[in-house]
């Protein structure tokens, strides 16, 4: 790795403009050193990055930013973009606390277009941004830029559908690496495939298209067969079809790093007066011998060596344990299905993907499909379990209340990052889902706090009779477990007495423990009760703290439909004469930090915890 | 209107095979009646109905239900399935409370394949049966049928996507009318829209076929370029591609009134190997006159009379007054935009429509792509309202979180159809929205009890600082409006003094009132509080009541994550010594039923609030 030179004297986006060729050349090669260096460091998206450094640059060199709004689909590949538009500075602290972050965000930069970190919204907020440029009279383009692997969200085909011939200003370049996270499925994947392995390219249409402009035409009739004649002559070069359909111009496939080629296709886009498709091809992870090998190992990964492309060894985590379980449960139960929204690897689904094919449905970008498909595969007496990240199964909120739980279904969720999940930030944090489960009549939900604990709550759930039911675990490994733990096959556990009273579940259990071992050196005893089953709570928890001064329930979840909150209303209903203090997120999003940090803030962590009880005890 | 005679003498749905395809025509007469005799009298689904009449009979006499499922999407239009399955007897009471459903639902019969009200999911869950029957090798196939306004959700397409090739037992039936619940937007109705206009039908397809597979071929490359020739020739003929490239074999379009082709299509469907798209047209509202000339009022229906077509006029409602004030605040404001998703009519805003034709965005089916679209309209400094029901707005949680909340775009919700809405039963309730919002970090709802707030509240929200405001309103009219009664700008009111204290807010504030009234006469004093702003609930609510003995909170919403609960931690944190008891929906879905039946269910009318803090004072 070499100092960047050149990359240090790009102050504005405009002094791209003005490099050489050769420049250009040297210019990517640093950003691409810088990226790897960073993200080798900080963690990050790697693969998804290194794939568009040459489309980013193109589109500097074509595109006055920010007058032209630039929108990131997923935002898994905005690093260059961070680098070109004065943060190269500020680039080391990417990921990190007071940092800058690891996705676009619209309060960190003018060029950042639109906050994201969940897949398939740019084309809906290019089509938003557009709008309100026209209602403005604002000159500019508007670009979205999306994944292969975001098209098979509906999302995406949702903005598609809308954009139409009057968006003027639009441009949708498609950034197709054959990849969404793992590698990508369904009929749309199988169509650009298609397309990708012709070999024309934007010159041979220019020249095709002037061609047939000059031939004469005789009459009405044979006009319109010459055009449909054209049009399907266009199909068999470029077999383009489906997005023509949908209302674009569309130029490609384009090799992605073949700036000539980019800069060219940009320049006429930039001046056409219709809504464009830009196909591009690029490779997930180039100019990374490791992460061009095996781009999905280095799609998001933490720190990592870069001579060797290994990174530290990590021990187990929950997805790992979830894997292991679901595979061994399986064995004996073929009714059991596992279905994932793109997320096989992340989910600790591959060995299940590759010993249970047959019953293994990687749905691509698509949870709410993924729920309502799974609520049929119940209905006609499979045992389905959607596994996914808790913040993405905010985008089947609908779904698990229409498909599931209103009809009856016996579908299983395995929510992973549930919780605080770290560096990735806002749109990440695994925050919301047990408000929205809880929200959900007769659901069933399940939060352990140790490895063990997977297998015990998997199977309770598959045996359950609810409708819906969930077990939620966080992201890593598992936290300190005292020497008193026992796994019971309890809706709770109640450890210790006192009339000061802890309730808490998941991970935050082990934090409890550590705290409690604090405040006994100040004297104070505290009961601790860990809820497996967080709902329905059982009578009895209420009973158990009934009698208690001081009742605590620290949670990490947002405060408002939480599970402390409808405790609290049960020791209310129930008369309970005691101080009651909830702890959870309030009324605000928990930003980037590491996981224990972002703990810190909320209050969740051992330190605070018995500062917490301390202070409350001692009034 | 004659007695069905034919009608009656179908026991079984195999009876239908039986029949001449003279009495076929009658059959589907009488069936035409039977839905307009009772729709006319207990309101429901009409156009929609009686645009399908053939093609379902058409379904039963080639397929055996049902062991071949057939999934509706939306549930628009199952009503000649539920008379020709069973259900005859039980039409009458379609839509009342113990009646049978408007929509299918799996426990009601074996012939409803899946739970449905809400659109685009047939697709899903038709490949969540297809896939649960080759894994447990059962025979039949299964049918989802779709109309082409439901192709415009992007879970369709997810479905779509998903399909594939290995879906051999899988039949989509598009039933293409032309019409969402408005007229239909978007690329993908104006591609079927240039389908349509073609005049080959299945015959001539047939024909072509046979001609095309008799060719000879000589040498590879000529029958690869003959293959190519031939999708080329098929899409001039047929311009299938759409379908084709997304894994279907595509037959169509089909007139899906003409009993033989239908039979002719299906009957070949049913013996294909491969997933197939059929694409039939029909006309909404078929049969009955009135329908025919304005499908798109007699879409979902109140009371009508049959001889003039006429509704029983029912004075003003939430929807209407909304649709005023919008208007009248547009005027002198032209950055208000206002975004429906496919309920223009529904929501109140064909006035809007008009008459700020660039402001007005009607997307589709897509409740996703209209929040994501009106988080990008506000970045860029214009006023979005998205106009959309309680229940359809579950389908865009993760929308308002990720793309309005965390980046603070100012987007306003006006939200329709508010708690409970009756007849239309437990998929259309909206009794979820408040939890929703409520879970949301920052978000501000303000709930109405009268027409007039509505403009109060809609002017508090755009001009608020809070990312993401909702105005929430329920279907239908205001209620018991007492004298007393003041509009005021304060986030709540406060009616008399008592140390018994009721707070609710939205319409079940009138049945406070009422209630107030009887409970006087047993004198029984209560102090009312009103919420106008249901969140943030000011501080000052929580001290208005924290000295009272007893404490109720009447809320039309589900308990978990509702106000009642939030309010109620807030009263024990300030050690709140009496005693609160929160009435709302509790771990259940509410059925269908008039509004009055359902509150009444829920213990939200005037009799049972009163009851309930008659027994509660007296205990």
């Amino acid at each position: 790795m070499q100092k960047e030179k050149l990359l240090g004297k790009i102050k504005l986006p405009e002094d791209i403009k003005k490099l050489s060729c050769d420049e250009i050349d040297v210019l990517c090669k640093e950003i691409r050193e810088k990226i790897i260096k960073t993200v080798a460091k900080n963690g990050g998206h790697l693969a998804s990055n290194l794939g568009v450094v040459e489309l980013t640059v193109a589109i500097h060199r074509i595109f006055n930013r920010p007058k032209d709004k630039v929108i990131w689909d997923v935002g898994h590949q905005c690093y260059t973009d961070k680098i070109l538009t004065g943060r190269l500075c500020q680039f080391d602290t990417i990921r990190t606390e007071n940092g800058i972050s690891g996705f676009p965000k619209t309060a960190e930069s003018e060029y950042d277009g639109f906050n994201v970190g969940h897949s398939s919204t740019s084309i809906s907020a290019a089509l938003g941004i557009s709008e309100s440029k026209k209602l403005r009279n604002e000159e500019g383009k508007v670009i979205a830029v999306i994944g292969d692997g975001s098209l098979s969200g509906g999302l995406a085909y949702e903005g598609l559908n809308n954009a139409g011939k009057k968006n003027k200003n639009l441009i949708v370049i498609l950034n197709d690496n054959n990849m969404s996270i793992s590698k990508n499925v369904g009929s749309m994947a199988r169509y650009l495939a298609r397309i990708r392995t012709k070999k024309y390219y934007i010159k041979a249409r220019n020249a095709f298209g002037k061609i047939i402009e000059k031939v004469p035409i005789v009459g009405k009739l044979i006009s319109r067969a010459w055009n449909k004649f054209k049009t399907l002559l266009k199909d068999l070069m470029y077999d383009s079809t489906m997005f023509e359909y949908m209302g674009f111009t569309y130029y490609g496939p384009i090799d992605g790093h073949n700036m000539k080629d980019l800069c060219r296709v940009l320049e006429i886009a930039k001046d056409f007066d219709k809504p464009v498709l830009i196909h591009t091809v690029t490779v997930k992870g180039k100019g990374y011998k490791f992460a061009e090998e095996k781009p999905g190992d280095f799609h998001g990964v933490s720190a990592f060596d870069v001579n060797t492309g290994k990174g530290k060894s990590s021990g187990s985590n929950f997805s790992k344990v979830f894997g292991e379980v679901i595979c061994e449960l399986a064995k004996d139960n073929d009714k059991i299905c596992a279905i994932t929204a793109a997320m096989t690897d992340g989910t600790g689904l591959t060995d299940f993907s590759k010993m249970y094919r047959e019953r293994f449905f990687d749905v691509g970008i698509a949870e709410a499909h993924a729920v309502t498909f799974a609520g049929a595969l119940s209905l006609n007496g499979l045992k389905p379990v959607v596994a996914v990240y808790s913040s993405f199964l905010q985008r089947a909120y609908d779904q698990l209340i229409h498909d599931v739980a209103i009809q009856e279904s016996k579908v299983v969720l395995a929510i992973d990052r549930a919780g605080v999940v770290g560096e990735d930030g806002e749109t990440h944090q695994g925050l919301f889902d047990v408000s929205m489960l809880n929200s959900i009549p007769n659901s069933v939900i399940y939060s352990p706090s140790f490895f063990e604990e997977i297998r015990r709550d998997l199977i309770s759930c598959l045996s359950s009779n609810a409708n819906l039911s969930a077990v939620r675990y966080p992201r890593g490994a598992e936290l300190y477990k005292p020497e008193y733990y026992v796994n019971t096959n309890n809706p709770y556990d109640t450890y210790f007495e006192s009339d000061i009273a802890v309730v808490t579940y998941g991970r935050i259990f082990s934090n409890v423990c550590l705290a409690r071992e604090q405040l006994l050196k100040d004297n104070i005893n505290i009961k601790i009760i860990k809820l497996n089953r967080i709902k329905p709570v059982s009578n009895g928890v209420v009973k158990e703290v009934l009698g208690c001064k001081k009742v605590f329930f620290f949670e990490e979840s947002v405060l408002n439909g939480g599970i402390a909150q409808s405790f609290g209303i049960e020791l209310v209903r129930k008369n309970f004469e005691g101080e009651y203090k909830p702890i959870a997120v309030e009324n605000k999003f928990v930003s980037q930090a590491s996981v224990e940090s972002s703990l810190i803030s909320i209050g969740l962590d051992a330190q605070s915890i018995k500062q917490t009880i301390y202070e409350f005890v001692n009034i």
